[in-house]
């Protein structure tokens, strides 16, 4: 069988190895993803431009499969050796597979249950709030511009793959403001002070729930124009939570709301 | 005024240094705890036994009361050069204190809300999730052995010091099973088969919630002896939510349903 790509020289590793940096990926349009289901999943959104795997790849049906699909779509799919694709990858115990994918676009909308990540700086907080969003079912996530890139490897790898799923925009906090107002959707943000507990708020619905950074919060300018200020009610262990572990649990009491509504309208 | 220590070889720092390693925080009982915050809140648990502190701790009012509130308890407070403070910490931008602090200790009870880890791997989940569990008042954390060490800088990092006020034992899965047994508490688990949706069902007081491994779930031992399976209702763009944010939601959950059957009684 052919031994594929055995040389880091090789000029289409090292296109795909560039990707790694946040210019070359704001320059290109493009990132890495890896992982046997995450690159499965991708293979049905026409998004992926190139597969690099390697030789353990074939030992479970599922990533046999990954290589067949691309194959049947005209999606180059190249042989590596494991020092190779190791070139592609930060993990430690790759599954053997790296694609190159084109970053998704959405046209601009603000409606519904809508997320803002208000300068989430740790790439594993932005992964889990995307995956968190993406399985709550929020509309769109809006990124205000500073925050940690949405397609470093880490937040794509912690985000499990919802990076492609969950629409998602990079504007300025005065754009977010303007988009919120313009539609019409309440702004809301978790807070210690004049808040009301969550489980007594109503939340509207169409809403903008702003999550803040990791060390100093949400900003002024979102403060000072939010409508609704919800608390997660805390014993006096902690002083606040994970910011994505907040908005999973806003999240879904958001959703128990509507449920809720709807099954007494029933 | 003073330069204090000066020197990385210095046996004090030395002997700090150590329990960076679980090595030594297992045989010394004692691990390392950073921040201004966090160690000032320490300070009121007579578990602190000696500080490391930088002369940029003086900055901020905060920092400054530490160094006066560990003198005034007889703890010795050693001050510190930037470049020997820098050996006993990790993170980037220390605040500029570090505590060598004993590991509290329980008596050993299941009752009321418990939280299982079942093999956490991830330094950054299991410290989001001592913090998510003392923020929601859960009565203890039952950790089964080989998941992370919860005095692993990083988890005491991200557990913004919760690891010194939520109870927690290290124990086998049998012997958490017989505990849960024994207290008639009701072993409840997220699932995605044979699952009833969180929102329906009905938690009972006595309850430990097992919080599975990143890679695979939770251990059979535990999936045949649930007597609660919940769902955590997701649309399809992901398979499953991360475990400190699925923990906080059904939490959360937990807790809204013991306050509205608290109103309802009022």
């Amino acid at each position: 069988m052919d031994a594929g790509i055995t040389s880091k020289n090789n000029e289409r590793l090292r296109r795909a190895k560039r990707l790694q940096r946040k210019k070359y990926r704001d320059q290109l349009g493009m990132f890495l993803l890896e992982g046997v289901r995450i690159v499965g999943d991708a293979l049905a959104t026409s998004l992926v431009d190139e597969l690099f795997f390697g030789p353990r790849l074939y030992d479970t049906p599922r990533g046999a499969e990954v290589v067949k699909r691309a194959q049947n779509q005209g999606i180059p799919a190249l042989k590596c050796s494991d020092e190779v694709l190791a070139e592609l990858t930060e993990t430690v115990s790759s599954q053997g597979v790296v694609a190159v994918v084109r970053k998704p676009s959405w046209p601009l909308s603000c409606s519904g249950l809508m997320l803002v990540a208000d300068g989430i700086q740790d790439p594993g907080n932005m992964g889990s709030l995307l995956r968190t969003a993406a399985g709550a079912g929020v509309r769109g996530l809006l990124v205000v511009q500073g925050s940690v890139d949405l397609y470093n490897p880490k937040v794509v790898r912690s985000s499990m793959g919802a990076v492609l799923h969950l629409p998602h925009w990079y504007l300025s906090r005065q754009d977010i403001l303007q988009l919120v107002r313009e539609n019409g959707s309440t702004l809301a943000l978790a807070d210690l002070l004049q808040a009301e507990s969550m489980w007594d708020v109503r939340f509207p619905n169409d809403v903008a729930l702003v999550v803040g950074n990791e060390a100093w919060g949400i900003h002024a300018d979102f403060r000072k124009e939010a409508q609704l200020r919800v608390e997660i009610p805390l014993t006096g262990a902690v002083e606040s939570l994970n910011a994505s572990v907040a908005a999973g649990i806003l999240l879904y009491e958001i959703l128990r709301q509507r449920r809720s509504i709807r099954n007494s309208q029933e």
